[in-house]
């Protein structure tokens, strides 16, 4: 189950999900970018990657596209790619450039082939932050993590 | 005048200070490695670029170096490098690699050759924010002002 929630002291999401895999395995899915880019999103919409540097310095641009040919793009740069355990990037949907969000992503290994995600979105106001909640990133996370958690036990097959 | 004050809502710090100067002569002072390096921090350190790629997504480190040799290392990615209005960029002292700061920097345009800088560094947790505000980083910003004061002045004669 995904759990998201508002800090209540801070303009944050947090993103809490399990798997059913190492941490290898869960960092892996998210610095490959033909990886990202088959569990990343809604079921309604599919990602081509249009640049992809995971490394500490590194930048990333990819572009959702929707059932009926809506393109929207996000792009970022990576602060700092510590495999396997934490993963620091800024996020930025071009539709809307002044926004910029700064996007902590731990890996934490919870033993027996298990891994626990953790992901804050940090922003500069509480109406930036709960203006994202309202974006419908919900249904993105809940499908993407269900296509990442079948990706997973085929590997572990 | 510096002005630097802390955020009552959110974890922010925001610094402004006006220069005898346009937008584009004071953002090139943040952008061009080497007119930086003449510039930033207090008077009793030098600033020795490591790396420094003012694009957007490109990224950046510097050692400073005090008087008596001792050096520390800053480093960050740029996520946003917008010519002449506003930087993104991260932000990490290296002998604390888990803390990040999202700083951006806005070059407003007064008239006659004035231009208004304003710097927000935006960190996940009030704790954080307020060690910032005690490790000196006043000092610095009055010497590298005073210093980009002169720069400047010498630019426009």
């Amino acid at each position: 189950m995904t759990t998201v929630t508002a800090d209540p002291t801070v303009p944050i999401i947090h993103i809490t999900r399990d798997f059913l895999a190492t941490p290898e395995q869960v960092f892996r899915a998210h610095t490959d970018p033909e990886l990202f880019a088959r569990w990343v999103g809604p079921d309604t919409t599919r990602t081509r990657i249009d640049h992809w540097d995971a490394r500490s310095g590194g930048s990333w641009r990819y572009v959702s596209v929707t059932d009926d040919g809506v393109e929207f793009a996000v792009r970022g740069c990576f602060h700092d790619v510590r495999r396997p355990d934490r993963i620091v990037q800024t996020f930025t949907f071009e539709r809307e450039p002044d926004g910029v969000a700064l996007q902590t992503t731990w890996f934490e290994d919870l033993g027996n082939g298990r891994t626990r995600l953790r992901t804050q979105s940090l922003v500069d106001s509480f109406e930036g932050r709960d203006g994202m909640l309202k974006t419908g990133m919900r249904i993105g996370l809940d499908n993407g993590y269900a296509k990442l958690d079948r990706i997973l036990i085929n590997d572990n097959r």
